[in-house]
């Protein structure tokens, strides 16, 4: 088994982008992260997409992707896991290159989900769902996360208010993002203020509708040592998927997220690191119950007490876990399958010093995590910059 | 990088299953799989799929199939290259053991076409061209055959009655296959009096809208060795996807699959073999004009002269290459996301002695071949079994 380097790095704007289709998203962020590499071809590429067929007519969307960006011939495909999809593809980079079958791949997340109707693209995303037993019965996915964030109130006695630190941590970060979707000062008063989308998640909870792509370079890491050009490696230590019931009603426990367990624990073995050596976390905050839940199946913080430790401000820039140090899913955007590769390329930035006015004092070890559905497919990541 | 075995084979029927949903049939050829493998568990789940979500509005299919499978809790995601979505999914298999981050791996193709309206079912097999440059101008899939097909007759010279022998072959083949759509007889007469689809592709050029499973279960081939339990063990001895322009349009030549050119060739230097070497080939006679484009660009036959090899007897059964030796898309039936799987399923069975009335006399080194789209993704696999 080979060791994986990411050498490239790229992205477009996240937003409404209603002048570019999938071909141009993908496009731009694709040479973006080939010029980063220095590179001019490849031998894969694997596109991490959810939505394609539904919001655009389009499958067969990598072996486009591959013909519209001058990579015609290469081994193409699309990968698939819901919002986790971005995270997915690149697992396959990761395990194209590990294998010695593929010397340098092309790993992109892309999204287009503002052409369509809102319902329409609602419609679209309850497809992450299980369609015959949650979505059949009305559930959007939404209303499935507002049920999971009611019941965290309950059992844990807390209030919606107690959440508003992570989209205000969110947003917060996003002001130095120029990619991101947003840039706007979120205030307690304003998060409370915000309007309902399915009590008691709201607007302020949810990432939004949005367009973007984002890819990366992978090479073997001894390769890209003797190739390098300057730039800090990084080095994948660990690449992770784990699965868990599709259906929220079938899970033993709806506030735990099982294969947010197993894959950071995986991958902290892997990596042979403890979540205390993880310098910062771009974790999927779809919505606020989300980014809860995941600390604490991920070992960051006990049960019940995720919302305490973003109080505490240790999930700001300056505490001791940052955060979604580019604004996350809830500021930077969530174009869905571009999400898993935003989360790697903003955490590379931070690892090679790029991260500009979000610069992080001390960024070595950096964990990713995308969560597909419910928590149904969390897949996750820990890069190691090199010092 | 580790060899890999393919150590468990299963399969559903081919046909109109309205009883049955896309979980219903993932679950039944995996539990054949592995049952033929003699394992409980895996590591990962690749389902190759292309339609889940225009078709049955379910996205996240295999996080789904692992769920209802039981296998909740282990790595899965789905790949899609349209027509090619089978195969893509193998690949991603074969780099899974091959890279040494996974020992035991599933693969299985699922589709489910017949519960929409056929007009739905051609719109969304339309998805597998350009959207925007073919679809939008109302090129059906079968449209884009259809000219590339009667293009070939006015360059050669040939005769659309010449195209007979490739679904003789396959109808004759799915007489001996109980998993076959088709049981049925063809003559040359009813194949001239068939109803056209597309002037000069009729009913008998073109494989059927349908549903169906098939699954593999893989491990790295020495511990495969070591766990034998008295079946003939099979090597992957090449797995290589490549591909072309999206667009018909846009070849240069739309006489010549360049993918399968690459990729054919490419394999043959893994496998250490020649086109001399292959003892039968599993190749994508979604449309006949397919079949002779597949046989001409992996070097079974010069330009132009693939209807002479079939005329000649050579493709049939006692022929020096067999092709589609269960029926093919043809006639055992073209569930898309799943035809992959089933002719590497096909091939194992052939490889192992196991294909029954169909077996054949000399069978040790197969190649199957899967088409994405009019050739855009094209995968070729070349299959070695135990002497």
């Amino acid at each position: 088994m080979r060791d994986v380097a990411i050498v490239g790095i790229g992205q477009t704007p996240v937003g409404e982008l209603w002048n570019q289709s999938l071909r141009h998203l993908g496009h731009d962020a694709i040479h973006a992260a080939m010029a980063d590499a220095g590179i001019e071809t490849a031998d894969a590429l694997y596109v991490g997409n959810m939505l394609s067929g539904e919001l655009s007519g389009q499958e067969h969307l990598a072996t486009l992707i591959a013909d519209f960006t001058g990579l015609r011939g290469i081994e193409a495909a699309k990968i698939e896991a819901a919002c986790a999809s971005g995270a997915a593809a690149m697992r396959v980079g990761v395990l194209a290159v590990a294998s010695g079958m593929a010397d340098t791949v092309i790993v992109t997340g892309v999204e287009k989900m503002t052409d369509t109707l809102p319902a329409e693209t609602t419609a679209g995303l309850a497809m992450a769902a299980d369609q015959d037993y949650e979505a059949a019965e009305g559930a959007t996915f939404v209303a499935l996360n507002a049920m999971i964030m009611r019941r965290y109130m309950y059992e844990y006695g807390v209030t919606k208010v107690d959440f508003a630190p992570f989209p205000i941590i969110a947003h917060e970060n996003a002001l130095g993002n120029p990619n991101a979707m947003f840039h706007l000062k979120l205030t307690p008063e304003r998060y409370e203020k915000a309007p309902a989308v399915a009590p008691p998640i709201n607007i302020m909870d949810s990432s939004p509708i949005c367009d973007g792509a984002a890819a990366v370079v992978l090479m073997p890491y001894e390769q890209a040592r003797e190739f390098g050009r300057g730039k800090r490696l990084v080095r994948v230590a660990a690449s992770v998927s784990a699965t868990d019931t599709l259906a929220v009603h079938d899970r033993h426990d709806p506030l735990w997220l099982e294969a947010a367990y197993i894959s950071s624990h995986k991958a902290y073995t892997l990596a042979g690191v403890t979540p205390n050596d993880i310098d910062f976390f771009e974790l999927h905050d779809a919505f606020s119950i989300m980014a809860a839940l995941s600390l604490e199946a991920s070992g960051f913080a006990p049960r019940g007490k995720a919302l305490e430790l973003a109080a505490s401000g240790a999930l700001a820039r300056d505490g001791r876990l940052p955060i979604n140090t580019m604004g996350g899913l809830k500021a930077r955007g969530h174009p869905v399958g571009a999400t898993g590769v935003y989360q790697i390329v903003e955490a590379v930035m931070q690892l090679r010093g790029e991260a500009g006015a979000n610069q992080l004092d001390h960024a070595h070890i950096a964990m990713t995590q995308n969560i597909g559905g419910s928590g149904a497919t969390i897949l996750t990541h820990i890069l190691i910059g090199e010092s």
